[in-house]
């Protein structure tokens, strides 16, 4: 194992395999939340109100499950757009991505965690901390591959400063939930809510 | 994340990373739906009869786990043979397709709600809605094909008409398994057996 | 959904995409098994006794879960081996292939049952008529190719002959297996150890 | 089943397909794992105090499953990077890869067991000779690709020394991982932090 390290820094692997583990940990990552969503034991007589009740109660968990489908899938498809011009992996590279993914599948664990108890502090500093790391480990993969020159095509300055840019609105976003955890844990998801916006902007002023 | 945005809804990528997705999280949600079917703590002494009873007890898991596979396995079926002919996408189509599967992953959820309280109308609403969803964002995909001229030959107007029938065909079940969920919700997912039966319909009118 | 109905008995498809849902199927059931073997709640004071005695109690679901695993991958192998010279797919041989998996994706379920309850007639029952299903179904996909020109050569009867013998000896090793079931349920898994004998004297058999 | 039997000892076949149910299977086990770190029942108040107690309590577990994480994904590298080289399949490395994945998918089981019940000697002896046989069958399949000449290329005596040494580091330290689950259960997981050490020795006696 970690055979690599006798290959010495200047040994690339090809990037094909990395993407198949990637697709694994997202799509079980992003079924597997479903089950945090809980059912009571189903003995016994249930009447309407009361299977009302159930779901009623997991209102939070479905939203909270949403949200972080939604997010998983951004961060799956901006991965992949990434992955299109990299040609080649040197060993930082791999196991950059392979702690990148370590948090990736911890996602279910933090969703149910804010899903359950998202009202206190513990929870959602523990959610939010997770989607940061994830952030800056998607930045950390761009900056590996530009620095390294692993694409097969390099950026130009400008459009460099502009990936940086977009990349770590994420990050940053998730560090304005973390700062909102200690005030309103329950509504600390609220940054995330504003990517779509965050992007236009870093795109106009591109321009 | 969500980086497409910057490149203006005339930027399209390839498909194929779709499709990953997609059939991971197919598999995933058909085969995770086996855990929905409950087995009690094992300690103890366990006769015959016990047993039988547990299994008996399930009956209804089986029977709901068995018909949401079948109907899962259609829609994927579907899915590739219409992704056949896809060859590119742009931004509403994979967020369109990103919001379908949040839905196929939310089934082994309802199908567990329908298994273990299907006889409640909250249930099998929640089942059957869920379904509706698949359905309607399966149109919706196609409906984006046609529309947004994604795929490397275009349909002939008689045969999009046959395509939107043939597509509506489930939503259209759906919907009334909906309404039958308020009158007799334990046999709500009686209209879903007429599938084939509907789809031979649809194809001798097109003659 | 199911629109391949329209394309009437004669429309064939790829079987690429089979293979990916079989492959997604097998390798999510081979690793849910593993769920199904029990920990109790962890808090409290906990002895070596107490641990050693966890593990005693799962040794069957150990024992279990390994049977099923590498019954699972003996005919994960022999599909693919199978599929190698099939070029293409009528909607018969699709439907007993969705079929087919729904058995697969039911073996964590009956492999837990197995596992806690397998010294009961039911738990056993459950187990081995789940087996063979998958066998009978194999059996199916095989007789479909061969009979439907399906695959890119024709066999020789001979062929023909020795190809069924082979898929037939799962079904009937399951067959005792079942009647086991009856009289000894705890040791209704022996047939499976023979698997390799019978394999070698159909194979003598032939030349 | 097993069919390949009947075709002796001298059948190849192709290893593309063993990849996938290898991808499959280790994304599946690195991402299952995340299962284990339980959450209690979310129903009545639960203060910040209360929640982080929850989440200080699986501390254990939560690193248990980041040592697994990267073991597997270490694993899963040095496989892919030794299957570049392999063309054919005998039957032999068939199985022995099998019996590989068996032990790979059963890490979830021994985490747990691992995180839930780690100082007590049996939980620790478990967990470290899950690891000690996926890195004995690890070093299995190299040898069988070595002498059966399973690959494109054949190995230098003295490389294959190389080989043999630094796949035989994993199993050596799971060894003194096992006599340490004896003395100090709680601290037997210490040797794997020494893997990166390890193969730089074992990089440099080389020259």
């Amino acid at each position: 194992m970690f055979k690599m390290a006798d290959s010495g820094p200047k040994y690339f692997i090809s990037t094909k395999r990395i993407e198949t583990l990637v697709d694994g940990i997202f799509a079980i990552s992003m079924t597997l939340m479903v089950l945090n969503i809980h059912l009571p034991d189903s003995s016994g007589v249930w009447t309407n109100e009361m299977v009302w009740g159930i779901i009623w109660g997991q209102l939070s968990n479905l939203f909270i499950y949403t949200l972080s489908f939604v997010i998983l899938a951004g961060f799956w498809i901006t991965h992949h757009r990434g992955f299109d011009h990299i040609t080649r992996a040197d060993q930082a590279f791999l196991w950059i991505n392979v702690i990148w993914l370590l948090f990736v599948a911890l996602v279910p664990f933090s969703t149910s965690l804010m899903g359950d108890f998202g009202n206190t502090i513990p929870a959602a500093l523990f959610f939010n901390i997770n989607l940061f790391f994830i952030g800056l480990f998607s930045f950390l993969i761009r900056k590996q591959v530009i620095e390294h020159e692993l694409a097969d095509k390099s950026l130009k300055p400008a459009d460099v400063k502009h990936v940086y840019a977009a990349t770590l609105i994420f990050p940053a976003l998730s560090g304005i939930a973390i700062a909102l955890s200690f005030i309103s844990p329950g509504y600390s998801f609220l940054p995330y809510l504003f990517i779509p916006v965050a992007l236009n902007i870093v795109h106009k002023l591109q321009k």
